[in-house]
């Protein structure tokens, strides 16, 4: 997962990046960071924490120049150790670099030890670092010429915002996996981010999405931008940035997030037609696809869940004995709606499974009579590689159990996934997807 | 505003008023505290900040014993000077009290006046003082006559937990203005509690609310709670609570506020039928009754506004050239979702106008075609005194201009609100309301 | 303890009381607070922690006014509690008024007592709420003359600041206990505090102590300030505040604190003449005294222990085995100094015991040969009453053990004391002390 | 300057060395860290920040196993953008690696502009990487040899820790310009640290001093530890340890830190006979100084400035109108000593002139006669590139005046410098010391 965004020939370049990564932040919520450049001399602020609490005034401050990048990076294990941030600087054999990634290298491994046999040593487990070095080592001349020498070497699904004194590059995987997007902002510069809710924040216009295998280069000596098609395209989006991980007010590919998940509701509902007084969401995952399944089947839809924004960090856990209050916490069902009611209850995926098992019980808890669990989303038996933090095999509760052994544990009175057809048929088939957690088909090889 | 808490019996008292006022945050931000007791001395910890900020597992041991009350206080003004926190810790002739007080006495400031004459200290600006004094002069012997004599006093909106070393008083003004409700826990202890959605979160059975003009005694040296009906009673419960103060979640007075919030959408929506594409809500205020709306008109409710959850309190502002952005950083609409549409936005109230000017901006600049908004509560044309925090007649906008008025300056196609008689009637017309903010009708003399 | 200053007719008011807090910070570390006033209003900032964490920039702007008044608390027991900082603020009759006091009242419960009988609440534990209850009950017409009233009640060792909304009231009791300097600040303005060692540090020019049973007031309304002699003096001052309380380079009724401390040591280098080679200080308590038993004797002064400025709030504790750790995470001896040796370490005071044997257990792992403990004050064998944080008899190690008994305990060569006789000439005999803690004369009756 | 630490073969090895570099705190408070082995792998932890800051028990809990080294680095520019923390972690090709550094190269540019050249990337401004990389990048098969490859490149000042899963090897620069001493644990493990005074905490026996040009080797599967000499000494170490760097109950090469000083101040009473009433020191810096000048002249030791230990990080920074306040808040003078005096006060040396300036303003201010200044160092006419952190040659007062210039800048009544000659007496003159800084013999070529 994560977020990158790329700010080039901006009066207020941090400023504008500061702002992308606030609307991205749900992308990534452990770590952020911004390096700027001025034409001189490149500048950084990075640390674990959200991106309102690692910048302030003075950070920004610091962060000369009309050109910046940023990432925000998604939560992972060991957070007690050193954090591994983003973007990587570096000094290197033309003077100082700094990138950002948002994605998974399949062979980050081989390429690591390649470089460690080489020589190399590596200060983090980010596959950004291997970008970095093959960068360095190129032979070429020029930052363009060893940019695209590292990319002849590395395999996997990436958006890459590349920032040397007086240029950024943004370059986005020939499948196109995650999303990125170009715009111009009202000053004339131009932005790249992961999502368009960036743009429409910082005021900036939508000029297209960068194209799979293109790489774009903003240069201070050259009016506009120059784009350059390095691998013929072969595009297939991921899915996953329709079903949960985008913001709903995004576009993905002329797609609306929003729109796409409602008719993944709708799908869902004309495939699962069911008996019920209600139809209602686990918010917010679960509101547009659950509005979407209202319709097509005209049960009413009710916000029968209502969320907690007061979550915080800090929170005193429940003792043992309160264990069920848990997801309560977050979570709090209108008793008087749902007592005596069959309702459908919709979410994004399932995972492991858990989460579902207490939302179930806390519906029953209201006195709900049926409780029907649909997901709009196909059965996740693979863990993705290319940039979304599924867990293992192990941990995949529908790479172990069928569909029937899941309903059970999660003592729903019943379970649907939606079809992989239906699935793409909502985002649209007229193109591929990358659709590797649902089928396991690992297309890059 | 606020919200209070009262725990009686239970093993893990001070944790269970924790929770409790967690779940009543939306009451109030600004401060929070709990005292407790073990029967023989009172411990407290109260401090600004919200629940998950000013307690922690080391404060909560420091509040031992079966017994505790706690409160949440709203944000006012002057934060920077030292914070008026309740419970009102305080010694007296017979010992330790402590106090919580959710609403307003409209007769503050003459008491006040003449405790001062009489040689009284106030060392806050709190009602609540007012009545520690109140019972510390008291002759009587015993607390709860002293208490009665103290109430003898004041006139207003109050729901009270008074504590002693081995008792706990919960009281309601004879016309129940603020919500008050009394339930009883797992281990058999007892709760009262501003809203029942504290009970559905500690895991607390609703035994009933607190009767207007009644006292409940929890006493130590007697089982189950004693009743006292001190005031005849004359209910009438503030409409803002439905409207839009309490959580949708709970119950007040045997109606669910998130029903009574669609029945309010529904009556919009018969008394002002508009020709639109789509009903859309402001996030999250306004979603019950957009449902309402929607359901009753026919028209397509969808979630066209996203709200932003990450905004925190160290947000860096826009600069002056970026004004616009700041509903944006909490409130995205979905450009493509509104282009070219007729919209119905609805929302809970509308105070100054100005969020909702804002409002009707970003989703012109979405592209939305029309845009027409309805407020499903009436024109707010008196501050309230009962305790909600209402600004000055100056600053209510309905007090000063006509609606036709109000929807030029917030450039709305249309505006519509709620008249009092629906909105009676959508809570249910058995019953009388305290309506002063829309009437004017100062009941309590 | 504690510390109190008042400022009066400075453009610079809060601020200057802010430096003189500062530099009073060995006085009271608990919490700190400061009221002022602008003629119209009293502004208010305090809270736990010491100076330069409570107040910024931001707090010192709220806090607006010529005048000022503020307050040090010294640390005590509870702290995860409300805490109780001064000065107190309150509303009575007359207006705003805020108090606060260095001392102890020794008829305080009683007052208290009475108070309360009357109707009174006490919102917390500190003698303060005392004096301001007894000028709010007060019937005279003017403050001045409910502050005289209020004065003709207590009993005990005072020094107070009462600020009104144009007056401020400096007072001592009649024995001027604690110590309490008026001075001229360089813009015109007048300043008192508990030391003068804060003049130094604002710039401000030393006039006179306050004298022992003096009212002086500083009114808007007049030139310059009036003198009241309220009571007929019997000064006796704390004989503590030269032994270890007050900052050396502050004079406390004409006396050098730095010089009288010499003088004990010399004192003490006379009456206890001990064959050594060395004469080391516990730091920073003992410096002074033991450069005087070092002229005094002719032996040799060495800093042999140094002190560790780096200890914070949140270390880390040794873990069981290695407790002995402790007393060296703040001091360290100079091994190949001691080692051999013959040593006469000097501290200021014994209270409990506990940290004389640590240090003369890390003196003798250092290699020394022998240590001589030599206390510049007399032995401690009754708690103090008039505002020194003496414990109580059982844990007050000379009112239980004979000097012997506790030489064996500490596991000293030698322990000696100063007699109060010697303590009283090296103040300077031509005077009275309160020398409760040695005497056990409570003369305040 | 900076700080480091070794702790192998330990059951605490992390909080030991947590301990070490709180008690080598003042050698650099910028940054600290700890990366500690178990056999398997290194864990480490790192940031900005004081040692009790950047460590709690969940850190350590974090640092696991036997191994442990760890680094204070000192205050340098730059604060808001990443900081450079050590130690270095990083993988290469033998595994992973951790390695800290006290001192400086002189050819660290060179190296790091031919890695460059060879395709390395530097994501720090540190030496520390260039090691690192040199390690990475020998085709050695051992760690051990790869080292000392990479030493055979190196050339500076240095004292490193370097760790690999199973392994710790210490080791010196072959003129020991830095101190670094071995001793033994309770516990039988061993430690290597900067100063001694990290044993004495811990409680480890010295054993000697790491030798100039020697590697020190601890590995897992050998018992004791291994020596080899790499290179031949020429031992210089640098005589600004004994100055002002090295804490006074340190003991470097076999000389008492404490002891010298005294011994530089004697020096300078022989050299510089002066006619004055008292000696006073700088507190803390010329404190040790002051007491031999004092003894050797005969001239009466006072401690006439009191040093305020309450100054933090967050203090209110004095207005325009009250700069000459800024060296008040640190240091203030005894009015009642100094008055009418001539006065004779000790530094350790002399960098800016800007504090001297100061000092003596406030000394004058206290009505002092004649204030004699005497620096108990030689004129720094030249910056040090061996790690200490003297500014540029601009910035030296003494490179750029006379030292009759000085002292009219600082307007001094007398200025007295040690002689080059004197201070190496005062070490001991059997020996040479790196003296770069006052004789500009930039011995390392």
């Amino acid at each position: 997962m994560c977020a990158i965004v790329g700010v080039f020939g901006s009066t207020e370049a941090s400023r504008v990046a500061y702002y992308s990564l606030f609307a991205m932040q749900h992308r990534g919520q452990e770590a952020t960071g911004i390096c700027s450049s001025d034409g001189k001399k490149l500048s950084k602020v990075k640390k674990k924490g959200l991106v309102t609490e690692v910048f302030d005034e003075e950070a920004l401050g610091h962060l000369v120049g009309d050109m910046a990048i940023g990432h925000n990076r998604y939560s992972t294990a060991g957070s007690k150790s050193v954090i591994d941030a983003q973007p990587i600087y570096a000094n290197y054999k033309l003077g100082e670099i700094a990138v950002a990634h948002n994605g998974n290298l399949i062979n980050g491994e081989n390429i690591k030890k390649m470089l460690i046999d080489e020589g190399a040593i590596f200060q983090s487990d980010m596959d950004t670092e291997n970008i970095i070095h093959l960068i360095a080592r190129s032979h070429k001349e020029h930052l363009k010429d060893r940019i695209i020498e590292a990319l002849g070497v590395i395999k996997g699904a990436y958006c890459l915002v590349i920032q040397g004194r007086n240029k950024i590059f943004a370059i986005r995987d020939r499948y196109g996996v995650r999303p990125f997007a170009l715009g111009q902002l009202e000053d004339g510069g131009y932005i790249v981010s992961s999502e368009t809710c960036a743009f429409d924040l910082v005021g900036a216009k939508f000029i297209r999405d960068v194209r799979p295998g293109e790489m774009i280069i903003f240069d201070k000596a050259k009016e506009g931008f120059e784009s350059i098609q390095l691998f013929e395209p072969d595009p297939r989006i991921c899915a996953f940035e329709y079903i949960y991980f985008a913001r709903p007010d995004s576009v993905i590919e002329g797609k609306s997030v929003y729109a796409v998940r409602q008719e993944m509701g709708r799908a869902m509902a004309r495939e699962n037609p069911i008996d019920a007084d209600l139809v209602i969401p686990v918010p917010d995952s679960g509101v547009s696809a659950a509005l979407g399944y209202a319709k097509q089947s005209g049960i009413p839809f009710e916000m029968g869940i209502v969320r907690n924004h007061y979550v915080g960090r800090t929170f005193i856990e429940p003792t043992q004995a309160r264990r069920d209050m848990k997801v309560k916490l977050k979570l709090s069902p209108i008793n008087s709606l749902l007592k005596g009611k069959k309702i459908v209850v919709i979410d994004d995926s399932l995972v492991r499974g858990t989460t579902a098992k207490r939302i179930i019980k806390i519906l029953k808890d209201s006195g709900a009579k049926e409780v029907h669990m649909c997901i709009t989303s196909p059965t996740i038996e693979h863990p993705c590689k290319y940039g979304i933090d599924t867990p293992s095999y192990k941990e995949l509760i529908s790479a172990n159990k069928s569909v029937e052994e899941v309903r059970a544990y999660i003592k729903a009175d019943s379970l649907s996934f939606l079809t992989i057809k239906s699935l793409v048929k909502s985002i649209g088939d007229e193109r591929k997807y990358s659709l590797v957690s649902f089928d396991g088909n690992y297309f890059i090889k």
